[in-house]
Parts: structure tokens; sequence; C-alpha cells
């Protein structure tokens, strides 16, 4: 298949589009990138890589890192999904409290924010720094060592949080988590500040269209582990959209509100899209686009 | 492959689990089945077919005529998901109402019974007898011509539905029921109430695994149509254990309260399971796990 | 007090009040009522009368019926209250059906609709003839023989009464109805068409006002399900304002969509008026204020 | 009337109930209290006081601190209600998020915990020194200028506060809270803390009994903000059992989780109770029923 032309394609199209969508201002940082970025990033299990527009460019990665908690997390105990965070779609907002009230402080699933903070805790756990040790791994994984927080960003984040320290107090409340409220949150915020580019995040996920191999053949997750992600990037990865998201681009897949979208083709490969404007639900809008008109050009949805 | 070993291994394996879920008992018809009985059959888009066990039996279909129902509504207007009906997972219960009253009267996906309500109530909107067009309709999609109402299961259905009458005012009281309740309803109960073979069903489907055409050929939905109603499946099949479903099979499927969980491989084959016995979420118990063990058997998870 | 000269001073003040509220129109007899209409009628423990406007005039009493069949009810038996209906407000809209999901099917108090319409489902296993006996009871306290039920309202109420049929068949899947769901609505929605005067709900609600006897001695209820029922008039008797209407008004009420509304000073008087408009929350506007002003003017808030 | 007399019955019968309900604990200062501690206290509007058993002895006042906070606020600015906290029963527990999520942030009265921080808020907006004012407050109005705060009660309540913590920045989130967080549950924690006696409180709230005015005619507050306060005692002043305080006891009244009740009787006198043992809402199980016989035996009902 030629995936160069394809991205060309898609480039082409998704360039006379005029509505953007609206990029997210709740903190400056976020609100200064312009609306007109745009890159995408293919990485396959066989090695090649593809590219377009700005796919080498840093972005806010944001939600995108609770996929990497959570390996992170998964690598050292299975057992957190069900028992402190549960696997099913939410039905709500991301940023909800509804739910936690009525089912006692598990979150539904670990890519609502509730959930990745319950993740987040778990780390504090088991590592001494975790905030060292989630940029270790993610630069291992990206294989580009100078990937790095942008404190500017965590410093925002921090801020401007009362819902996110809302829901981290309530989920103590509840006694689900083990660490400072502060220190929690202060780790979160640094995950979600990871500045990376399309390409980075394409190297980066690759284990996961690889059966949780790297390709040099590492295990970072087991086979089990991975259907396990791959599974709760599809029924839970998109906000909530993932209805829509999935009828429209049919792969699994993770959004942040910085605008850029991780999908995975099972066995195939990485496919990485940025585009700053979002959408209502909170997904990059021209990114979503760009991914439903890849798995339909490439005939790659799972559907 | 070899399916039929395939199908003998897991029929092996399921029949030494002791542990057969709770038969649904809420209507007499449905508690009278026995929990030993199970069944398997698979049907490939190449023609092929395999079964195992109870595969001939007929059973109640229940929730898996909403597959039915979408079906015949869409080939006539395709608009009414997301004006009428939503495509996101609830994260309620099937049958609740909460969310019906925070968002007027539309029901979250076509596969709840709210959902699966206004979907009937769209068919009384088009065919004069509905209840003949749909098993007319299920007829011609299995190759079938004895396929029959079950007129008992119907009636106890009738008598015991407070919580579907409720749901059905409810939607009516927004708007959003064109027809008469009494009607809809009788009709709904109908659809539910169908009889059929694990064997029936796989041939029913197999349009859902190839791309919305028959074996002949002919096409019973879009392309688009079906990958939407298979990523629907997806992500709202299995009632509220779809997160759990989709990492444990990883396949789109439906379920339904008389035990059949049908499950689609998108590009390869219908597989269809019957166990009487449900988990907690309302799936069938031996059901799921034999579905679990056949993508891992086969590799066939969609992830 | 020249309780005369009070009316007299409270009709010219409402009469140049421009905004009166809007008329419920969900059913066309309601909405056919002039919102011209205004009246009022003071009852006094020592049995003198007073009136003002169109006191004499019938109206459509609607929810000041529920407390009538609640009285009824507790007459046969007092434990109704606590085990099928609580007594403590509800914090939601008068026809709401989320809480009984939650409290399956425990209605919060007897004058939100569900409350009301289990209150009614009581009087069915009591009464042979329901209707009749509702309808002599209120000749019976009221004095007046020629009350009756409007036959138009009723059927009307139920042509359109979806929300009502679906709050009836959810309280009868929780096994908190136990007589037929028509009938049940059928006898509520004529106790709600009861065609009465300002002048003869003074009369008939006399017995809350004397610790529960009629003005001949006779008991009505005993003190303390007198105090039962003023109590749960001031907590839940004004739809979802009773903090609004506790503090503005200060005495325990019942109000109605036809615009009635029946307060109740206890051992001092009944005070019920009549003005068709409604506020937001569904009880009359001018009614409110009038109310408001004569608890001022006579000192008569109970706070 | 011969109120020693009445209190003593009230005591001799309380001493004989076995079950004294269940001390707070969630902090060990509240719950090294010894349950057999009781007390009572009665002040009149003419200046007569009353009192029996451990009337003179401090306890935590907790929640009934909140009547106090909302009469400091609104003698500044009368408007805090309707517009930044609601006037209406919440229909929900007392920490309850659920329903702030749903209406934006704004609590629905000013006694549960979001809409009591709200008024603490209001208060940090208002006074250099919050903390002192409120103490100083409750000193002239109690006439004792002994009353302090329990620091290590405040302190406890801090360190384990995590569910007022995300009360707190949740209502922040929504633009409700105009200071730091910390600052204003720091005041919020002191104020639960002050220790006081039942006679302390009796001399305290008696402007509330008396029109506004304490006894020497210095208004605290306006007669028309006095309504209003006792009216919203009555509708939320008991947590979510107001309907059933309303009905036994039928007075306005503020309860706390140190044991202590205030009541109310509008221009007659204020009447406080201390247990410490608790009823499954929260309210002292013998206080609350020490004041029903109170009411019955004095004819002191509002019903």
């Amino acid at each position: 298949m030629d995936y160069n032309k394809i991205l060309e394609e898609i480039y082409c199209e998704i360039s006379q589009i005029e509505d953007r969508g609206r990029v997210a201002d709740y903190i400056p940082a976020l609100g200064a990138v312009s609306p007109e970025k745009f890159g995408m990033a293919l990485k396959l299990v066989t090695g090649e890589e593809y590219h377009m527009g700005d796919a080498f460019e840093n972005f806010s990665i944001q939600s995108i890192s609770k996929v990497f908690t959570l390996t992170l997390s998964l690598e050292n105990d299975d057992s957190i999904l069900n028992r402190r965070v549960g696997i099913e779609p939410s039905g709500n907002a991301f940023n909800s409290l509804v739910q936690l009230e009525t089912e006692n402080g598990i979150p539904r699933n670990p890519f609502i924010n509730a959930g990745a903070i319950v993740i987040t805790d778990s780390l504090l756990s088991i590592h001494k720094n975790p905030k060292n040790r989630i940029v270790d791994f993610v630069r291992q994984l990206s294989g580009n060592s100078g990937i790095i927080y942008d404190f500017e960003v965590a410093h925002s984040e921090k801020e401007t949080g009362y819902r996110n320290m809302a829901l981290a107090n309530f989920i103590k409340s509840y006694g689900n988590l083990s660490n400072n409220v502060e220190d929690v949150l202060d780790t979160y915020y640094h995950q979600c500040s990871l500045s990376m580019s399309c390409m980075d995040l394409a190297r980066a996920f690759i284990f996961l269209a690889n059966n949780g191999k790297d390709l040099e053949g590492k295990e970072i997750l087991s086979y089990r582990q991975t259907k396990k992600v791959n599974s709760l990037l599809m029924t839970c990865g998109t906000y909530d959209a993932v209805g829509n998201f999935a009828y429209k681009v049919g792969i699994p897949a993770k959004s942040g509100v910085g605008g850029g979208i991780v999908g995975i083709i099972p066995g195939v490969m990485t496919v990485v899209v940025w585009s700053p404007g979002l959408d209502k639900a909170g997904n990059s809008l021209l990114g979503s686009k760009a991914l439903e008109q890849f798995t339909t050009l490439t005939g790659r949805s799972v559907f």
C-alpha cells in the first residue's frame, strides 16, 4: 500500500476544511498553539515509518499520557484493574464526579481523569521518583532521550486544577488513594505536560500494535495485557464519544486535549495525528477526520 | 484452521465447568430451559459451516432481535441514529430510566431496551404489519422459513413488562414515540420471542461479517452501515459489560437473556453460541467463556 | 382582626400586578380558564367565614386532591407512610422518575405524583368503588353535596398522561402497586379533576387547622396524624419550591396546577386562594403572593 | 407552664432508654465523648432560663455553627441566598457532590456542607480575620466571653477532611468560591470546632425566637431575615431527615454531629438539647426524642 500517497491525499483534503475546531485554552500554554498545525505519522510493525506535515513538532500529549502510566502500572501489578479501577465506559463526561459517588470511589476506567489519577497513585507506591520513572519509560519506548516535561504547562494545570483536586480528594475520601493528594496530582500534571511529536508517539506505542513487544522483541506488556489495553482504548479511549469514534474510525485510540490522537491497528501499525482544534467531546476535530479517512482509504477499521 | 477441532476443544473444556450461571426466570417459559444445553455454530464468508452440541435447537433470541430490527430500520432510514437514538454506551443498566430523564427521551443506543423500543416504533411507522415484516426478514436472512414467534413467551413478557411499559410511556412523554405504546410493545415482545437456533443466527448475520452483503451478494446494509452496526455491537452490544467483553472476547457481539450470543468477525465469519445460564450482567456465562476461548485459539480478536 | 379589610387590601394590590403567570395548558380544559380569575376564602376554627372575588367559582383542584386521598388512606392504615411512601422532600421535579430508580420504587413523599399514585392504589385495595368513596368524602368534608368530577378534565389527563403511565408502571415493576395500573390511574385522574371553589376547600380542610376534628367535633384524623399531614405540607406541599414558599408564606400549604392553594394555620384557620396563572415551579403566582401578604398582614406565619 | 417539671419528666424518660445511638467517631476528639451525657436548656423571650442535666458542659457544636455564619453573612449581604446558595432542601446526603455537578456549583441550601462552605467563603471576603470575627460574634450573642475554638478538633477535621476538600475544590471549579480553598476550609473547620454548652446556645439563638432582636432589643437580623432563617431551619436544618423531624418535633431546628440540637419556637423560646449518640441521619437520637416530647408536652409544635 502506498502510505505516502494516502497521507498526501488526507493532508490535501484536510487543508481545505475551514472549521478547524477550538483550541483548548483553559491554560495559556495550550491556547497559544496555532490551529493551523497538522501532522501525521505512521509506524508499521515491519519497522517502516511515514510522516506528513508537522509530524516532528512537539505538542502537549495530555491524556495520551494515561496510556503510558497504565502500561507502567500493569507491568508491575495486573490486578489494579477491576480492583481499584473499572474497565467499563462511563457514559459521563471525563471529569464527572457523579459516578464516583454512587460507585464508592472506584473510577469506571483508567482513561477518565479519576481513573488515571488512581493509576498514577499506584506508580507513587511503586517508584521512589515516579516522575523520573515515567519520563524515562517514555524516552525508552520512543527512542528519544530528548523528551521532557513542559514545566510551564504542568504548573498552569496545577494552578487551575480545582476539578482534579476535587476528584483526587473525593477518591481519597473513599480510601482509594494511597499517597498524598498533592504528590499524586503533581505527578499527574507532569505526565500530562509531556511534550512529544507524532513520530515520537508512533514509535512509543508500536508495542500495542505488536502484541506487546517493541520492534527489538522486548516484551513491554504480555499478549493478554496488550489485548486488554487495546480493548480499553476502543471502549473508553476517546472521552464520551467512543461510540461515534468507533463507528467513524473503528480502531483503538487515545486522544488528548492537546490535539493529538494515537491510533492502534493491531498487528499492523500505529497511526498518530495532531491538529490542535477540538470538537465538542474534546477530541481533535481534524485529527478524527484524518483517522476516519485513513481507515477508510486503507480498509483498516477493525469492523 | 481446523474449526472442528477447535469447537471440540472448547466443548470439552466447557463441559467440565460446574458453575453454569443462572437461567433467566422472570418469565416461566425462559426458566424452563435446561442449563445443560450448549450449542455453537460458525459460518464463514466462504460459505463453510461448523457446529457443535445443540447448535440446531431453538431458543428464545430475546435482545439479539434488536440487531434485526435495527437493520430493518437502517435499511429504510439511516438518520434515525443520532436523531432519535444515540450511539454511545450508556454506562447504566439496560433497563434504566435515569438517563432518559436527563437526556429528554433520547435513548443512548439502540441496544438498551429504550433504544430498541424507539427502533421498533420506527418500523411501525413504515410497515403495515411490522410483525410479519420482521419474521419474514429473519426467515429470508437465515434461509429458514420455519422460524416463528413463540407466542407464549411474547404473552408472558407482556404480562410482566411493567418496566418496559414505563420506558415506552416515558419516551412517549418526550415525544420520541410516534405510535401507540401498546402496539409498539406488542411488536417488541414478539421480536424478542423469536425462536431460533445457533445455526439460524450464524447464517442470518453473515452479512455483518461480509461488508453488508449476504453470500449471494445481495446488499442488506451498505458498507458504511455495516461498519456502524459492528462498532455499535462492540461498544454497546453486551449490556453494561462491554468493556469486560471487549477485553476478554474482543469482537463485536450481541447477547440475549435467552443465553445466546452472536459474534461477528468482520471479513471472516459469524460465531454463535448458546448456553442458558447467565452471569450478573445478563450475558451467557459459558457462552462468554466459549467465545473468549474461540478468539484466543483462533487469534481472531480484533485487538 | 378585620379579615374583610385584609382581604380587600390584598385584592386591591393583586389587581395591579401585570404579570399573572402562565395558565397550565397541557390539557385544553385547564388552558381555557381566564387568567383574570382571583378568589380567596377563609374559615376560622371559630366557624367564621370570609371571602373575596371569585371565592365561590369552581376550578380544577388537581394536586390539592392528594391531601384528600392521603387523609382517606391514613384513616384506614397509618403505616403506609414510611413503608410504601416516604416523608422527605424529594429535591426533584414532581414527576421525576430518577429517584424512584435509586430508591427501588418507594416514592419520597405522598405529594409528588409517584407518591400520590401509591396512596390512590391503597384506596383501591380498601374501597370497592374508590371514586365514589373519594367524592363522598370530599362532599362530606366541605358540606357541599354538589361537588362532582369533571369527566372532561379526567379524560384529557388520561389521554396525555404518558409520564404518569410511566411512573405507575415503574412503581408496579418494583412491586409497590397492588392494583391494575389502568384502574389506579383512572381513579387518580378523577380525583385530580374534582371541581371545587375556594370556599369549598376552606371548609373541607378546616379539620387540619382544628387538630384533626371538623367543627362539629367529629375526628377526621387523630391529633398526631394531623401534625404529620401539616408537617408534610410544609416540607413537601409546594412542589420543588418548598424552601422558597416556607420562607415567603411560612405556613403548611398544598398547591395545584389549576391555580389553587390551600393554606393551613394550625389552631386558627384555613386560607384558600385561587388564581390560574402559575410560576415556574407550578404554584399559582398571584396565589403565592396573596398568601405571602396574608401571613405578613396577619402575622400568622409559623416562623 | 412548669418548665422545670417538663424537663424533669423528659430527663426521667430519656434516662431509661437503652439505645443511645452511635457517637460520631470520624475524628478521635469527638469519639472520646461519653454517650451518657445529656443536657437541656431553655431560654424564653421573657428572659427566663431553665436547664437540666449537663446543660453547662461544653461540646463541639459542629454544624450548628452554620447558623452563626449564615447570620453573619446575611447581616452584610442579603443577596447571597438565591445568588450563590439556594434555599431548597437537597434530597441528598449532607456531603453529596452529585447535585453540585448538575446545578453548576450552586449548593442547594446553606446547611449542607457545600452551602456552608460558600457562606464561610463570603465571610472571608468581608472580614480581615474571619475566625476572630466569628468567635467574637458568638461570644457577644451568648454573653459568654470564654467561648473558644477547640484547635484539636479543628486540626483533626482538617486531617481527615478529604470530602470537604473535594466539595470546596469542586465549587471553586465552578467559580463559586472567591477565596483560597485552604483558607476557607481552615475557617470552616474552626467554626465547626466551637465548644459551647446548651445554655450558651439557648442564649445565643434567642434572637431567632424574638423576631431578630436580642433581649436588649438590639437587632441581629431584620424581621424578614429571621423568618427566612427559621424557615430554612425547618426545611433544611436536620440533614436529610427534615420531613421526619418536622413531623415528630415540628419546630425549626439545627443539629450537629457533636450531638447538639438547637430548636426555635418563634415568639416564645429557644430549646437546646445535647446527647452525643446519633441516629442514622446524623441527628442526636435522644436529642430528637427529647425535643419531640418537649413539643408534645408543651403543645409548642408549629403544626
